[in-house]
């Protein structure tokens, strides 16, 4: 197989700090060498190569792990979203909207859409991307879904517990036993993780827990969404049961804070939804200082984030959630990554896959220095560009 | 000349209430013709003509207006803009780093940088746009700022009084003097417009309307920048003179608001720079509720507010300064006109210069729907796409 080689790279986000200089392993006047779709070496610019492309100066970074969607599903919400913005609350009950629409969607509408999606994400620097379900809540078309997204990724994880249907208002602990029982068993050969929307409205910690630990039992790795409307049980429940992620994490008390400091769960922000939904955004900064991994994903979903801008999300990081321009980069490739407990994602040394992002400016920083300028010049994917 | 149509469109805005439904005179499956560079007519989907345009069922709406930019400079502040993320304040004292690198700038290399953020601008949907001089901050450098911009627009404004230069500092009733002399003379030529900073740690009210007064003799329109940083005489001055807009209005008392109510003047934000400052965001709601009329502009300099991106601010118009999304729409294109005193921009109606976006989405609502997502998909100036 051809090499390729990115050469004449003003700067270089490795994510390696024993490549370069400081956490995001800088490294200036580089070129980037891709063999069998992994990166195979950092060379001094210009190194050459059977495939040249020039980022002429401009700034690589890896690619952008998106460790948290919804990318299929049918219908827009559009109007909801004009209300809400309006002044209407947001809620949970927005996710039923969307169910009908998926249910009654065909499969091929829902694969056609959801690839659309896929490739604009991919235009905005997403190189690896999870998908759960969660739209169907019945066995049928949640199996459908999960196989939809297996063909997109191979981190798809199952949300029967996104919300309790309206089959089953009032009996959500019935709901809770279909989705532990024959809809995991649907779901689990297609999947691998498991999620619960952890909150008041959703499922709460004895439900959520029993979700969890059936997952686990059918051999799915574990994701939850906690602590996005109120202050609640998500955050130590996932700590607890050792989960890859918890996602959202607006709410957090220094129980939370200290459990996620220590723990290998990496704390997920999702930024555009705060923007989406106008929640207030958490704070990052307690979270960073006490040591804890976090992640930055887009949720991109037809309610509450309709979004496949990681740059958009970075923005808001720095700008709203405190974070600095390089922690919000490292969380949006690298913390993605740990949160999907890939090792072969989110940075640029050899060996790992050659994922990558040419920017069009000189430096990482730009993404919040210019937003909502597409600063996305091309996005490599194994060694493809 | 040949006719351009753009047919199969799903919805046309076109900012003309008796074209259609609603203050945005919304036309659905419409077909839109231009000739001789402008509007021609709005037919029914299916119209053909000489050169074809399919919208394909997508959203088409008139081409951005940006009444407010800085787009004529040198340098990058980056930096500084990282500093001001970690914490540091924002003052008017940047403005003198780029005018150090913009004076230091050959011509060419301004026309070149500018020229390429005229493009990615173009590429934003902003089909015409101000320039505002005021790196120079002497005479011959602002009369060369003036002449680069006038070679990407006829909306060029003289901002002599954008900051008092090192040169000048504690005599700033000199530098007025200057700019308000010679350096008028030197730059009115290449202008439509005179401005100033009327701001604390910029210029008095005294000084500002010395400055407003001096380009009105000169046969200039109006601007203003006030009421950014704090309360200040900016907006009742604007308004007083006659002024086509004053620019920011984040900090209005009750008698500011009556005023732009009463006035011809258009009240403008800049949702970006509340953005990129951390400053907090203005609250349209009372000015448009008491009958203002409002402008959205990107404000696009290398300090404040380095964007291009007029779909960035009307989302955060939307979210974070309480505008409907018909509003935000509106100010971006109508109000920017009303805010340039064109009457043949803003509005896709017959006569009007042919400057359309096809958007990749039903309906403008997802400019705030989508944030972040690059969604304009084809611009059209003056008929030609």
């Amino acid at each position: 197989m051809t090499a390729l080689v990115i050469d004449n790279i003003g700067l270089l986000v490795t994510n390696q700090p024993e490549l370069g200089e400081g956490p995001l392993g800088l490294v200036r006047d580089a070129a980037l060498v891709f063999e069998h779709g992994r990166v195979a070496a950092i060379e001094r610019a210009g190194a050459g190569g059977d495939e040249h492309l020039d980022a002429d100066g401009r700034c690589v970074i890896p690619g952008f792990v998106d460790s948290h969607t919804h990318l299929v599903f049918a219908g827009d919400r559009a109007a909801e979203f004009a209300a809400r913005m309006a002044g209407a609350p947001y809620g949970a009950g927005g996710i039923r909207v969307t169910t009908e629409a998926t249910r009654a969607a065909s499969e091929s509408e829902l694969e056609r859409t959801a690839a659309v999606r896929r490739e604009e994400a991919l235009h905005a620097g997403i190189t690896e991307l999870e998908i759960k379900s969660g739209y169907g809540l019945e066995v049928a078309a949640e199996r459908r879904l999960c196989e939809v997204a297996s063909r997109l990724t191979d981190e798809v994880t199952f949300l029967g517990a996104h919300a309790v249907p309206v089959e089953y208002e009032g009996r959500a602990d019935d709901y809770v036993a279909l989705v532990c029982g024959e809809m995991l068993a649907a779901c689990a050969p297609h999947c691998r993780w498991i999620d619960v929307f952890c909150e008041r409205g959703a499922f709460d910690a004895e439900q959520s827990r029993a979700v969890l630990e059936a997952g686990r039992a059918a051999g799915l790795g574990l994701r939850a969404h906690g602590n996005q409307l109120g202050p609640g049980p998500g955050v130590q429940l996932a700590v607890e049961l050792g989960a890859a992620s918890v996602d959202h994490c607006t709410y957090l008390d220094d129980d939370d804070i200290a459990a996620l400091a220590d723990a290998e769960t990496v704390a997920t922000f999702l930024p555009a939804t705060d923007f989406s939904t106008r929640q207030p955004y958490p704070d990052a900064r307690p979270l960073i200082d006490a040591g804890a991994t976090v992640a930055i994903a887009t949720n991109c979903n037809p309610g509450s984030s309709y979004t496949t801008s990681m740059a958009f999300c970075i923005a808001l990081a720095v700008r709203d959630l405190r974070m600095t321009a390089d922690e919000a980069l490292r969380a949006a490739t690298l913390g993605g990554a740990l949160a999907l407990r890939r090792d072969d994602l989110g940075r640029l040394a050899p060996g790992a896959r050659g994922d990558a992002v040419v920017l069009d400016a000189p430096s990482h920083a730009h993404l919040v220095y210019r937003p909502g300028v597409p600063l996305v010049a091309r996005t490599i994917v194994a060694g493809r560009a």
